[in-house]
């Protein structure tokens, strides 16, 4: 079983391009939209709130968790990793989104500036720009904190006026520095994606998250046959927990995931809370 | 002691009026920052955050408590009463902001259709048209929710294009329906309380909701001398709790209570989820 974990909504865009790429395995999805957006909260806090997560999807039978979640990744994963050591925890990994994205962004001998946007969170981490200069010191990465897109995408405006004129404030960097390439640092970004590349230089281009993150899961999967986590020929499992209303979730999530979410239950997470069983 | 809570920042702007109108008071403030904002969640959630948030100010010595937020006014007020009985609890009373707003908006004579903005949650409720409708059946309510100010102004975007662009869109429905009186059915929206003047039509007045909530807690503390609130010689407390970082607080707070925030101290609120020390 595959857990998936965001604070909302957002990391069901991400769920849709898994089940595009490697849909024959099952997949567990948890929003922690009780106490969502991460985005704008201390990294404690979210470092707290992810752990939180992450013990209740093990407990689900979880072999390997994706925060698809980029605040989550850039605040909590590193933290997370060392907690649950494979030596110690040999069937219990946890994976991010941000590495595969900046793996994809540093190798790509197309660009020289790189462009991220995310929330409040992520950008004062600078974890994009760690992450790159790490694979690759050629780079020059320029962030840019983007507090409005979420409220924006969650309230579906996905387009008009208002969108555009926040969205021209947010990417004028893009034209200053001359930025060729763009990485969408937030999952919710994918909602809006065909809006940023209308209002991005032409000479920029644009990085598909969803679609480095499956891939780099797809090639993970292969590397890590002892986990156990099989394609298989049933029905593959699907299904979502909430911490808020299940009925919210089933009407906004679908938007993100591109399907009718069916089978969902509501969950509380706070029982997680400092759970002493781990060692 | 008299505690003041919300959600966030926004009750800020609630206690700056207390503060103005009722200084001599000992006052406590609780933000839930780590779980902010309320607005977009389920009534069932808004019930337990404001419960627990209620759980700890009882427990500071607070007699009376100020819910200084209309979403957990709306969506929490009522039962919250019902649990702490006078009879029960004759040293404990909850009060909230929709009353003493409703109140001045039924009484006011020179208008006869009202209109309200206010958060997802508070729309829903219809709470500001059953509490109006119970005072005066004559006026008409009108209520839109806007739930993008909360983020904007969160994000310090409190003028500017995007938000005269929101602005415009959301309170259209003041120039079709002819609305002669406009409540702000959200602390936050005090801190816009100019831009929204310059939107709405010219013969449209705009209610000043943290003066009326101001002056109906000087009358009720007036109305009550068996609470023991009693106005002091000394320097009045002035204490504020947050569930995230003190430091954040202290720096976006200040913008909203217009003064510099002193004595900060975090707390954590899931200490008092399912509090089983009440009756």
């Amino acid at each position: 079983m595959i857990g998936v974990f965001d604070s909302g909504f957002g990391g069901l865009s991400v769920l849709k391009n898994f089940l595009e790429e490697c849909g024959d395995y099952d997949y567990i999805y948890l929003g922690d939209n009780a106490r969502v957006p991460y985005g704008n909260k201390s990294p404690e806090l979210i470092y707290n709130y992810t752990r939180e997560a992450v013990d209740f999807l093990f407990k689900q039978d979880c072999r390997l968790i994706i925060l698809a979640c980029n605040t989550a990744s850039a605040l909590a994963l590193r933290r997370l990793q060392q907690e649950y050591l494979p030596s110690t925890y040999p069937d219990r990994r946890i994976l991010g989104v941000i590495k595969p994205i900046a793996e994809e962004a540093a190798r790509n001998p197309r660009n020289s500036k790189i462009g991220v946007i995310a929330t409040n969170a992520t950008i004062n981490s600078s974890v994009y720009k760690k992450e790159i200069s790490k694979i690759n010191r050629e780079k020059t990465v320029l962030e840019q904190n983007t507090p409005l897109l979420v409220p924006l995408i969650e309230e579906g405006k996905t387009h008009g006026e208002a969108l555009d004129l926040i969205l021209e404030e947010y990417l004028k960097f893009l034209f200053i520095n001359d930025v060729d390439e763009l990485i969408l640092g937030c999952t919710h970004y994918s909602l809006i994606f065909a809006e940023i590349k209308n209002k991005i230089p032409k000479t920029c281009s644009l990085l598909d998250p969803g679609k480095a993150v499956a891939q780099s899961l797809e090639k993970y999967l292969a590397r890590h046959p002892e986990l156990g986590i099989k394609k298989n020929n049933r029905a593959p499992v699907r299904k979502f927990y909430t911490t808020d209303c299940p009925k919210n979730f089933k009407i906004k999530g679908g938007a993100f995931l591109g399907q009718e979410i069916r089978d969902i239950e509501k969950i509380d997470l706070i029982e997680y809370h400092e759970d002493e069983s781990r060692g």
